[in-house]
């Protein structure tokens, strides 16, 4: 039940995953004010997520696990929440932090469920804790 | 049923229609490199929006509308997509274009399904189209 939904959980995952191992590094890598040279570079990116993200979810749609939809308008949405988090609620997590598979999971349960109405009768809901 | 759902579901609504009667002069606003000064004045104005949302959902959970949840961290997701698709997709959306209507049922649906897990019985889903 659903292979490109479980990709998509798993990058959004990997990508918040590698940010909390360096809260504060991410931090600075994301949203310190820089030259517009280094914000050029930021976006470009930026633009590498949101295509990967968007790709799964064409595939996705592709083998008839989603009905079609606005996948650009979406992977923004996954690219822009996951950014902003890590700009700034995990900027405050420090480094050693306990509780980092709680914001993992709130992460990727936000992202996924955005998408859960897409989602073809037989493909069932992932990641939808109770 | 839920009206701080609903409270947050028409900011959501609001910010996005406002982003979308001017595209690209939003995409300006938002994305274009600026000096370190102006970016600043831009994340204070994120932080506002941040703070609105997370306002809101905690009257939720006040209210009991919603469990407990991490509101700070939901606030910055929804900020986050919103954001990531102004500055993204609707760029090249056209001022007179006929299909906004479904660009912000769009973002208001994705914003509000990662909060449906965090709803009481009682309080029922809402902008949860079919």
């Amino acid at each position: 039940p659903g292979p490109h939904g479980e990709r998509l959980a798993a990058a959004v995952q990997v990508h918040v995953e590698r940010a909390l191992r360096r809260p504060r590094l991410a931090h600075a890598l994301l949203a310190e004010p820089v030259s517009p040279e280094i914000e050029a570079v930021r976006l470009d990116c930026r633009h590498r997520f949101h295509l990967l993200f968007s790709e799964i979810l064409q595939d996705g749609i592709a083998a008839g696990e989603f009905i079609p939809f606005d996948t650009e308008l979406a992977a923004a949405c996954i690219t822009g929440a996951l950014d902003e988090a890590i700009i700034w609620p995990f900027a405050k997590v420090a480094d050693d932090a306990r509780d980092k598979p709680v914001l993992v999971d709130f992460m990727v349960g936000f992202c996924m469920a955005g998408l859960d109405r897409f989602r073809t009768a037989g493909a069932g809901g992932l990641r939808r804790p109770a």
